[in-house]
């Protein structure tokens, strides 16, 4: 499995980067190749946007590979890629910055959206449609041929460096009248359509991130695609890649596959014990 | 494609610009003539309007022209302008300014308004039935003939200069029964109605933003209006010029046709598979 | 058009000003006498409430000249007034007062009310129905014979001056269960009945403040009239004599008189395009 | 009309108090005898509350009389009276006292309630239900026999001085389910209900409080009663007492008796074209 | 009528208290034995509970004795006596403590829970319901095997002494869907019920709180069960000994019978005038 | 019964640990191993997934034993264990930490899950779903192959060691629409599920920690088990086995077993006097 060395914070370094409190871009690349396997047009479209400054919206279900492509894409543009995971909380001051009291001054910190901006990083605001609305309206004047970021409270407007780039993250499954993006949001960004992956390439993944066999990765995918459609008959959500992902794990580590599949897959997407006893039939009959 | 240079922040300077956090109002000026191509007399209703010190609301679906139209009006008049974005967090304090905490003293920072109304610059507040409803009734007293801002804060009262004119969009398709212009905000502003442009001048238009070929263009037009027919149909709104640019700056980068209008114009307008096949349709009947 | 000047903030006294932070009441006073043209009794009868030291409430739809009507008043009786747009985030301290850290000191800077209170000033609550129910309460031991303004946060009880009175405007068009004034406020005012002027009153204003012509000024009056009809009919409130000034300013300036009443009249009061067509035939037919 | 001197705050001496901003408990003495006709055996059960350290709740409708028969009663037992109008955002701080900012040191405010408190005057939460929960929760170990008030925030708790009372006000007619007081707290009160006082007194207390002919103040009960009449046809809350004097201080300074029934009366207690109406129809049959 | 003299604070003392602001738990232990007359097993369930370290729920109307059973078991056990009047705006800050600024450092307060938790108090956490939901789970690790309490905002974890309990009470009678407590807290306490006591104790406990006869403390007692009979009528609630106590004290004070049950019985307990008359005539037929 | 020493926190040590405000991870180690009876592969599950960096939730109802569990793996694996109970008001913050004013500089103070994170904890988020969406969305990168943690306020990421842990817990018998986890949470965990003991080991673990007679744990056992069969006839929810441990308890202390299991059993679980009386009946048949 490929882990995503941002940066390794050891014990003894601590305090002084505690004290120094410095915001530096080069945290934020990624050293190592993420592992991802492309299965469209996805890495030309991403090229293009990023080249015509046009920002891009992933549209897909939860596990299916969006934040690894994002992080794929950013290793091999060469650039700093700084991750936001929205949520109902998150203001624009969060994403913009703030004016911090430090000793008797008071210092302004620049919010992760800020920091992209001004250095040409991507951005990938993950579930932008959880945030709070003003959150979105930030993202406006960057998201035109304006490519500005008004930051009001110092009365400031910062241009975007060419490098940089904005993401969202958006899925369709989960959208309500009370949550959805407005249209002159949506219209803001060409929109990519993610999936999981097809039985082949999503075997190779599970097989990659597990080491399992090629026969358990093969049934694995065979019990998520038949999950996947139950989602007619009342399932919430499919099961993602994620979670065929953690049953291989388990299995490689000698767990039984049954119970694998019952902790890692049966449990966590349905409380409902009919679904359950469904699923629970589609595993036995292929592992 | 015209990118408005409002101030391109330099790495080197940055630090100083940060320390002094002077608000110049020249950083809002427009450098470079924006392009815009009038389709009526809005020109001259805004000039009249602005000579008679009158507010204006500009009425209009998304991405349309409304912001490109106060750009191009305030090269013409060689007014600074300041634009706000407004959303559901926006207080008026965040228009009028606030207090901060600076070393030992408390100062006093103008907000987007109030530099407006004493620097005599256009103010433009997108979208302003979004913003919260203490920011409606600040600009009162500025869109009567007292043409004054109060700062409760400071005790003070602000008498706007001559040149500041005060302009609203406002998009009367989003409008519910709980976010709406109260009347007594909307009798404060003559009102000009906005749409897509007519076939031919869009093809100029996205054929100046995009450089693709003139035929493209048409296509691409075509395709918008085709659209925009469906609206009666369930469609939430029509597509707007800025994603048909979108599309042809996608297919001067080499991306098919079919593709760019994919990613352009059917993914991010519409979540409904059944419309979405439509509009495959008409983009695959044209291009 | 008379313009009320209560201070002209100049750029180069503009620092100096905001250093001091002196509020006087003298930038409250009304300099030029405002134009106003008495319909009914309301100026004996302000007068008679104001020596009586009886509150006044000021009843009546937007833009038909409430806010003219008291800058009137406070010029007759050579009072300064203090106005106050009330909004859905005015809290008591708004009108109180509040501390304010100042170098290392706490200051105490009166709130606009705590103002009038002190040195007998008029103060107008517009639209207090807007505001927050705290802010209601507060008004009440001004409004009986106690006649004081206690101001919790400082442990004191301010006295108002003989010359102090409460105004506080209320449109009952408006108001529904959610946003009433509750009877224990109502009964403390005397409450005065404004409406749109009678038709020679209104065309001797617009004449006033716009310089057209007298027939143009009655052909104003006679649609805005006929458009008042229309309330009964679907329209949300009637057509202001603000708007009516305001296409004069326009057809004055040289816009067509169909044009000037199309931005000034038809589109800020509807969005309705049936409702639009019935108003523009109304004018067509006038002018 | 009698006037409340509670404290004259001179314009020389104001600058001084606000430097010391001494809570004195004498500034919430009523200096002069306020006027109170009783009515029925109201006092004789306040003064034996008093002596059984019992607090007690008025119940009534607004402007009967409530608050200025409190007023009495503290005239009559030489106690200070500290009044406080509850409304919505008033929460336990605000009655308990907080900490403030003053130079390099947090200093301790009392709220009125600890100055009531700790002084041995009578604290008067009028329309307490109105206030927020915290509120009425805090009043409760005041309220019982253990008389005591815990300031959580200092850590201390405070026995009530024997002269010490509570008295809350209560208007039942404007009760909803959400709004009411818990039987936790009702039951923690004795309860004396108050009302419009009958004909005879009424005409002496508005004669009194405006020199009007016996004649006219009798008419205007009449008016009074008759319109209270009308509670059971749709009236929100009849006439207070305070509107008849309104109207009968108009109509002694000249105004005439029917616009002056006009403005304090028809218009203040209803929006309602019918009932105004028939208001005005008893208005002109008595005067 | 016993009174709980926890601390008696005289005003020469107040300033010095004030600048101290030590928290002494001594302040908290009761000085004089509260009058309690046990009815059931609850004294012994109670020492039970204490010495098993089990956290204790009582269950019960309004006024029916569970505070006084608090103080008294306080006083039986020697220890000191924390009680919190639970509200809706209760955090588990106002709980736990927080940080303070005093002169130019932050010090702790501890609140009142620490206290107890610390020194080893009785915590009474009176209508635990009402407080926020953060308030209910501060308590979860105090009340099972742990008994600890993490202070999150110190990084500190605080042992419960072994004389400390908790106590909270319930009244079923009020709880909603909206507001009821959760099964994992309810869960976390024994929980003893308590309801009016029977009529010879409840007719002494009268006679020994206002020293009225025999005959009469009978006749209040008698007028009390029969009004909670009512309660199957569409009463809100039975009427508490504590307001019995009232009509006991007022008779006693000279206050004819009939009046002090009006007013300590009839008007606190209902609004509905029908149900008034019922309790009148119950009061009538035995007193 | 099994005490779980914390840290004592001794009153004379107190002054200086509150000085110094150290952060010890070791005060977060589980000193005595904790009482825990297995009841199926838990433990193996618990152990894998903590060898593959995987994060669990442990579902099930209250009081069956996850948090006991939790501290019995901590100890197993020789790991400190940081609880946090969630609950509404529970932000973001409140885990990751915050800045602190301390004398006159601002000190970063770390939340549970930064320490958890840092110092290779397990971190155990009891009724997560119970926390506020900002809570959710900050453990999402510390639960996929990242294994991050960004702290957006100090703009740093904090890569997890390897020993660190996520555990939930959640409890499906509660949730509702308003309050589920997103599928987009669930799916980044495996998910074992918990349940009340079976009869042997529940007798053995009654038994254990309170000493009473093996007879009388099998009958609170059966008890509890016939209680839980009347979940599908209206109770909200089964006993746990703690109520079950405090009846014990109180049996053991010399309390009639049938007042102990009033008040630890029929009380605490239910207020509906029906459903009482069929747990009194199961009872006496039973004890």
């Amino acid at each position: 499995m490929t882990f995503l060395k941002i940066f390794n914070l050891k014990e003894d370094h601590m305090s002084e980067t505690h004290k120094g409190q410095e915001q530096s871009i080069e945290d934020y690349r990624i050293q190592h190749p993420p592992y991802y396997l492309p299965v469209g047009d996805e890495v030309t479209l991403f090229r293009t946007a990023h080249e015509s400054r046009v920002p891009i919206m992933l549209k897909g279900p939860t596990g299916c590979g969006k934040t690894r492509f994002v992080e794929y894409m950013a290793y091999q543009l060469k650039l700093p890629l700084i991750t936001v995971a929205c949520h109902e909380d998150l203001t624009a001051s969060d994403l913009l910055g703030r004016y911090l009291l430090k000793g008797e001054e008071t210092v302004w910190v620049d919010g992760p959206l800020t920091l992209a901006v001004k250095h040409g990083a991507l951005c990938y605001l993950d579930e932008v449609v959880e945030a709070r609305k003003d959150t979105t309206v930030v993202i406006h004047p960057l998201t035109d041929a304006r490519r500005i970021l008004p930051i009001e409270k110092k009365g400031q407007i910062i241009e975007a460096r060419d490098e940089f780039m904005l993401i969202i993250s958006y899925n369709p499954g989960y959208q309500s009248a009370l949550k959805d993006l407005k249209q002159s949001t949506k219209q803001r960004f060409i929109s990519v359509e993610f999936n999981y992956p097809p039985g082949e390439p999503e075997a190779e993944i599970v097989q990659h991130e597990t080491q399992v066999s090629k026969e358990i990765a093969k049934g694995l995918v065979k019990i998520g695609q038949k999950i996947r459609n139950l989602k007619h008959y009342g399932l919430e959500e499919g099961v993602s890649t994620r979670l065929l992902i953690y049953a291989g794990q388990l299995i490689q580590k000698g767990i039984h596959p049954r119970n694998a599949c019952e902790v890692a897959i049966v449990q966590p997407i349905t409380d409902d014990e009919e679904m359950q006893r469904s699923i629970r039939e589609i595993v036995s009959t292929i592992l």
